[in-house]
């Protein structure tokens, strides 16, 4: 069964804020995110750097942390004020799922949690505010990112990831499917008015697929494309340019220095009326994936960065080599 | 004093939806929409064309109605959902706003009204579903219109208006004012997250200045020039392409055959942290009408659609010849 | 040793002027280049479709003839004037290489022949002037495409090729060689002043790999991909969007009904001067294929179609397998 | 009468080569066509600063000389060859055509001349090479020049300036009357294939318009104007974003710090074949100036950079001032 969203959540999620990585080379990591991105910095420590996109006015949408290994540390969501943190903890306390406060740097209340299926997140109500870069056009670089917009999370049980966060609220626009069954092999949910803030989709997990930030147009994803081939990084394309067919977005991914992947697309279309039905797209169906070119890299289907402490599990659906090839795009 | 967004307003308003435009020339007009802009002919009667966006799975954002005269009959909004119509119903009675429901088709529940400043407006709750057209892109013509954004209003009393609207919990996110004052000449509100749904500037009103679709991109809008150029609407350009310093909008603003004006934009930034102030523009800064270019004709400045049976009223403020000549940006 | 171009040539020629293909099902090809590439239809008749692209002022640049096998009939260079038809004619007479004089309708003095390593090919030195369609920007469609503007030809013999080609005046842009050596793997040659005309690359041959179409901006590629998905040819995309280190184009790779290959592609660099050296590639140098991205795929690199009645041979140079992967992008 | 091309000229010319212009502070005009523009700094001294567009493997396309006054000091044309320089010397010495050689650093034999409408101009055979930076995608910046294109003089005798210019073997492509006769208001003459490389309009003069660059595409126009906007030189923009009828050429003009005027434009078609006729623009035909949108700015019409030494003159013709209105697109 497809979960439907729950009308009146017990408290206001209202978009995908900031992704902490795990990077073995700080300098690194800044250079490649800074040059080959094109985000801004927004401050450096000795252990951390943060960052954020160009017309962000949150002080940060990514966190570089030192360490030892590549895991995505955990990836963060905005709740509407301070209250909905309180709300959050009362409604996790009561649905006996782990959390804790925590402190933040830059960060108003933040509440750390793992959702069912192992996703290490974190909520906050506020940042430090910063200018907006938009319009210091003479700053614009390689993909001219301008803001965060979703993450996407492989997870071994797609169909109880989807049940919780359509109970806080989150409202599916499209999903995948076994052909004729009901079987979720990925969830496309929303919550701020676009096709997407949270993505889950079938496989070994929980392991973050990647995080994505929206660019001004199709001639930015190109240009950072150049950028990424005239500063080396030209076989970390690991997807792209292309089109999905879910969400119509207009794509290029991208590996870092520690094979974190990061997206840059444009035009997602606005899904923001109730009446307006979900789009299932069957698993067999190749336009799913790209409406045209090439098949996705094997590296882009198959790795994906580990929480830190969160053992990877396999996923409880599995495909028949065939459906896998079609699922692929090797038809 | 800058009106602040109430935070529990009575009921939810989620984006702009429709506007009705009194035609003198119903097919005239129906080209122009479908060739020179773009946009796609859900359903046309003797009397009545309804048209939509790319991407919308709503019925219609634009209505063409067969008339005499070429007035804005009214400018719709989306309400989340039935529920949401009678509480607004409610809230109309008792705050002693003109109101009355109507009969619309392919719509749901519908609430006419006039807000304090008399524009026309309606509120609905639904719409027919039909088929998104985002991936046909083989129907793709002019300006790629994707969606219906917002609505600009000219006022006489931009005060007035601005604290209704934010009373009905929209939220301020750019203001222009009186240099070293707080007299509103312009209020830019949103609800759904980006820049603006609904806009007023001051000056002789109320009157429709133009409603406006976003497209995917720059290419998009030069596109559209030289099919309007081909099409021989070149000089009906009356501003653009070009940026704004408010809301930071890549714009192009054309006049339709009954000379109602239709924007074709780009690239609004996100709008959804509640610690995140609105942005001051004083009306001497000429950055605030464009970053770069030359001024907009007086054409744009002066001309609006009016609508039918409300007097326009002369503005409650004016500015000095000086103050005007930089509001012009003729400086 | 690298063959320079001889500066005084017996004739001149200006363009790549027009290829002509055999194609099984006339109509559905005709539609494949009207709708899925956007070039114009200048006239048809029972047997032959011809069409140009938009800013062509010429009567045809693509020839559809109705055949039973899907070969590429021939491809057609322009030369400055008729006398230059006459010089030609001289020249190859002298040199011995076949050639006969025949009727084309809507060209002036045609001159047909085969090159030293097969290649059929004709001169002509006018066409009937048809209007050119640039600024009806309301019939631009797909990929926006202006105007042929080069060929590349596999062939078993790169050095051959290249000798005769610049012996004819045509100028080395740029060259792929075994590392270390002087073994030509691929001759890029101009004549019009930008980086090629003619290409030949080394392979089983004579085999037309594309024939290309010059496009206004980055935009109309992606447009074109998107419209390619749209009318079901998604899957006939086999290379790109993507930039080649040779030529810096920006380029579209679609296989049509047929499988004949058309690229469209942007911003070729100028190549004038004559103090201007070529550019020299390592084949282990990937970056010549690809500057960024995904490695073409197999059916780019090895299918091409061959010309009626020319047997295809296999290249004098081969390749370790090594050298090979790296030649396909595989490392 | 239309002169036409002589079409065996003593010697070739290939292309707009390079303009040199006397600038108040040269520091602050580096910055500009660096950061503005886009432009790669070659070299500096004290005195002079060389830069080039980012495909040019030529040492300079734009020389910056300190000088007291804002002049333009001279536009470059390249020949063939050195034996070109030598026809050339040769040709003006018949001809009564004043010239000189000179010694310019970087480039080959030069030989400076004045043409009947007082032009001052060089030709020269070669430059030094540098790198091209066309692949150096992370070095691009603002409107991401390509390439030097041609430039347009103002004069008081298009007639003459034209005669000459054909005579030279220059063909043109386009041009402008009066309506019903053919007193030329402008021609546009090509030597490389597309539409202009020089190009004379009626005027006081001689005074050079602006000098033009080739762009990759629209997108880079609209991020130039941004750039501009951000670096405080919005205003400086005295025409476009806009199409010329006149070339099909997507525009944008900009003013330097000394108000010299540089193009930057996408989109020239192609023009080399013989037969194809130049195209008639009489000068009532406002589309002939833009296809779309508003009219010029004042500035754009009446300001040119003079030549020093050069007494500006009164055009032969001069029009209505109905026909002027019409001419500034103020219909």
């Amino acid at each position: 069964m497809l979960p439907v969203s729950n009308p009146h959540p017990q408290f206001s999620i209202t978009r995908a804020s900031h992704v902490v990585l795990g990077v073995t080379d700080l300098e690194r990591s800044r250079d490649f995110y800074r040059d080959v991105v094109g985000l801004v910095v927004t401050e450096e420590t000795d252990t951390t750097i943060y960052l954020r996109g160009l017309e962000e006015a949150a002080h940060h949408s990514l966190v570089l942390e030192r360490s030892a290994a590549a895991h995505a540390h955990r990836i963060g969501l905005r709740v509407r004020s301070d209250e909905d943190i309180h709300a959050a903890e009362r409604h996790f306390a009561a649905a006996g799922i782990e959390h804790r406060r925590v402190e933040r740097d830059h960060q108003g209340p933040t509440l750390q949690f793992r959702d069912p299926v192992g996703t290490l997140m974190e909520f906050t109500s506020s940042m430090d505010v910063v200018d907006r870069k938009m319009q210091n056009y003479d700053e614009y670089r390689a993909g001219f990112p301008q803001r965060l917009d979703h993450y996407q999370v492989v997870t071994y049980d797609v169909q109880t990831a989807t049940e919780f966060w359509t109970g806080l609220g989150m409202r599916i626009s499209e999903y995948t499917a076994t052909d004729g069954s009901d079987e979720l092999w990925g969830s496309w949910m929303e919550v701020k008015g676009n096709t997407h803030d949270l993505v889950f989709t079938n496989g070994r997990g929980p392991r973050l697929h990647h995080f994505a930030y929206a660019v001004p147009d199709g001639s930015s994803l190109l240009h950072a494309a150049d950028v990424a081939g005239a500063m080396g990084f030209g076989d970390e394309i690991d997807r792209g340019p292309g089109r999905h067919g879910i969400s119509n977005a207009l794509f290029l991914y991208l590996r870092d220095p520690d094979q974190h992947r990061v997206e840059l697309f444009n035009t997602h279309y606005q899904f923001i009326d109730l009446e307006t039905p979900p789009i299932r797209w069957d698993i067999s169906n190749a336009r799913r994936a790209q409406l045209w070119g090439m098949p996705a890299s094997n590296r882009w289907f198959f790795e994906a960065s580990e929480f830190p402490g969160e053992a990877v599990q396999d996923p409880l659906l599995t495909a028949t080599p065939q459906t896998l090839e079609t699922y692929l795009g090797l038809h």
